[in-house]
């Protein structure tokens, strides 16, 4: 019985969700088949909606189900300035957390040449040409603060400069609400050295 | 854009996994939709078709595809011990890591008259007339151990005297590598009231 049928496979495919475990997966299952049948089917038939339909928006490359993302499509958002992230994801959380109102450009990754990413795969010639021919004026790179999101970032920048538009890095630094004890010497070291006078 | 839309919609659905909060769905759904539609696919797939196909088993209403579940089909099994459990997932979480032969009894719940929950719903009229036909000699209580499970593994070992069938209760005590500095005082109480003679 243990990993065949039906509910095995079910088990076994739940497991392709991120962090889920083999137990997790157990609890998942029988979760869903004994006190949510109704959630589990709209679960079911959403993904796979999903799956067909939302790809990427021609503008941004960021995940959406139309041609033109909500927000490449808000004729109230600012088009001279652009956020470059690695993720879909982090363009949710900047528009969690912020009150930035221009637009995205997503990455979907960063330059890491020994696994064969180049600008090519970054969509980074896309990029080129909204900077040659619409109303840029600054970009503000929003990539991780990795070795390679630092090195993407400055890719980027030099890429801004060559089309003569403002380049800008997001500040790293000591969190808000944290503790110098509880920061790594490396964040410190950028927080000291990016310090602004007051 | 942020909750509306196919994808906002997506990541709504998500939360109806167990322990699965707004941060990890939205997790879950852009890893589906950037690093695993193939993955995402077979998963939805596979939960319409357990949803539609997974029902319980006619003789032990654990949960199966087929109308007696491979356990009570198998000749291989001693059909003379009987266990009852609590939950489907109890029978897996036996089947992995005990050596027992017999077959199962699943309550899908446990006596609760405050919720509703009586003989009726635990399916005790099934068990009572398989007492009453079958050849079962013994049935192996494994309710949880809370006041809840003791009481509808004492109400069962009721009917299985009434019906002259032995009745035993699994074992309650320290866990094996568990160390007395750890364990509750309910637990150690209970381990010394079980004790054996060696």
């Amino acid at each position: 019985m243990r990993d065949t049928g039906l509910l095995g496979r079910l088990i076994q495919h739940l497991r392709c969700l991120p962090g889920v475990g083999p137990k997790t997966a157990q609890r998942m299952a029988f979760h869903l088949l004994q006190k949510d049948r109704e959630g589990a089917r709209a679960l079911a038939e959403t993904l796979l909606q999903a799956i067909d339909r939302i790809g990427q928006c021609s503008r941004c490359r960021t995940l959406t189900e139309k041609p033109l993302c909500d927000i490449c499509a808000d004729p109230a958002r600012d088009s001279s300035l652009v956020c470059i992230v690695e993720n879909p994801s982090d363009v949710w959380i900047i528009e969690q957390a912020t009150v930035f109102k221009g637009l995205y450009f997503v990455l979907h990754g960063r330059l890491s040449p020994l696994d064969g990413i180049g600008p090519g795969e970054l969509g980074l010639d896309q990029l080129e040409r909204q900077l040659a021919t619409s109303d840029i004026k600054e970009l503000v790179l929003a990539t991780n603060s990795t070795v390679e999101g630092e090195a993407t970032a400055f890719f980027i920048g030099e890429l801004a400069r060559k089309h003569h538009v403002q380049a800008s890095r997001i500040a790293h630094g000591v969190p808000m609400g944290g503790e110098l004890e509880f920061i790594d010497s490396g964040t410190l070291l950028h927080a000291f050295n990016g310090r602004r006078t007051i």
